[in-house]
């Protein structure tokens, strides 16, 4: 497996494997892998000949009151877990060869950027978008995988993908879970013990409302009612948003009549924890 | 000649030609095509074994009250141009297939693109540098060749591309003007005889300061104040602004020590035109 600290060999290396003929797939991470990473470069191998997995702790993504600073780091785990996943290339750029002096430039997917997660982090997706089409220019991957987990972080890069003409294909992986349900993140590490028992109150929630709409409840109003109700009868959480939202546009919906996406937001003390589930109507 | 309207085969005719080895130069216009555009074709013919320009009237770079549906045409007569200067491909996309329903991603340079001819036209760069990267994207070309006409713009691009990790390197051309000085310009055929006469104060006060600083004149106030004068003898011109920047960063100099440009918006009549040079300081 290739350690790659260069821009230059990077794209030097992409270009070669396509002059040969291979398909390369990306997994862009901010490193401190779990086995919900792991999936994903299990994912990208049923599209790709070549697997590069991209570890960069984006500053531009995390407003000034966040947690860029502190956000766990352990190179030696993930460049181990990455050797044992087969994967090619490992790219690990310094911020200051992302970023150099005077950088000034950011794509924005202006109207899906401010909506659900987007009103607490005002600046986070154009962060991600920008990045995310670096890594491109840089990796020139056929594939890329982003997990369901951050949903509306897939729609934008979806959305971003077909405004600017990108070819790379945007590959959706689904949630990786704990055996209680809780959506595997790096921020999980954050939580106290009794927190933790708590975090899957995000899960069970949604469930709850998977469970009305099965019995032939349509009315959005009425079911987040029900959740709310379950996350506050809890110590911890405290509700961001609870959203359900057109799968495909992210547009609010009242009623249930298609594939519809919940979306939820939840601080557990202080730490924030989203997660997603598809729902459909009763036929 | 091809003549290309789906992104699809563009993109395709790229990749084909790319597995030849071919190196593909764009030249991106909004048609209605003169001189100084075929002196970029001529420019992209010493980088490239392949010439594609394309002709878009790109509706994001204008803004509500400008000249979008007015902006002159002649499609027939570009085409005739174009062949005869032996161009592979003209790419002529519509406005719905580069902009489709929902479209909202943008391309930023934040604060170059905030500074001179942004500040009368507030969201033009953030178009031009969208479809920039849109049209490369498509196009995927190894050169792309932009006139020094539009100074900031092609400051601006440059910039784009470094941020982004673009490949594309980006070749300036130099302006090329009429006899009399006046820089050519689809916009020049919006003026009336007596305004079109007068047209040249542009170049004559940018040369009035060129002179000033071979006679050893370094303060770019007292270079400007004659400007200013010689401008205002005249009956239509009106100063939008008059700059003197470094000529890569384009940050304002008060004082003439190396490579400055002069960058110049005036409005004769109705009609905002801008010019440049480039002057270097006595040694």
């Amino acid at each position: 497996m290739k350690i790659t600290k260069s821009i230059k060999k990077q794209t030097k290396w992409s270009l070669k494997e396509h002059s040969k003929g291979k398909k390369i797939g990306l997994i862009p991470t901010m490193g401190f892998l779990h086995e919900g990473h792991l999936s994903l470069i299990r994912k990208a191998k049923e599209y790709s000949d070549r697997i590069v997995v991209s570890i960069f702790i984006n500053p531009t993504q995390f407003s000034p009151e966040e947690d860029y600073k502190e956000y766990p780091r352990d190179e030696e785990c993930d460049i181990k877990l990455l050797k044992n996943e087969g994967v090619d290339v490992v790219f690990i750029p310094e911020v200051s060869l992302m970023y150099p002096g005077e950088y000034e430039t950011y794509v924005t997917v202006e109207k899906l950027s401010k909506e659900y997660c987007g009103r607490t982090r005002q600046t986070h997706f154009r962060g991600v978008t920008t990045v995310i089409l670096k890594l491109f220019n840089i990796v020139l991957p056929d594939f890329a995988i982003f997990g369901e987990k951050d949903y509306q972080q897939y729609i934008i890069i979806k959305r971003m993908c077909r405004d600017l003409n990108i070819s790379t294909k945007i590959i959706p992986a689904p949630i990786i879970r704990e055996i209680d349900g809780l959506a595997m993140s790096s921020r999980n590490r954050y939580l106290m013990e009794d927190e933790r028992k708590e975090a899957t109150i995000l899960y069970e929630s949604m469930k709850k409302a998977e469970n009305m709409v099965k019995k032939g409840i349509k009315d959005v109003k009425s079911i987040k009612k029900e959740m709310v109700k379950l996350i506050e009868s809890k110590k911890f959480p405290r509700i961001d948003y609870i959203e359900f939202v057109d799968s495909e546009t992210l547009r609010r919906v009242s009623t249930i009549h298609g594939p519809t996406r919940i979306l939820e937001a939840i601080w557990i003390g202080r730490v924030r924890l989203i997660d997603n589930i598809e729902i459909r109507p009763k036929r």
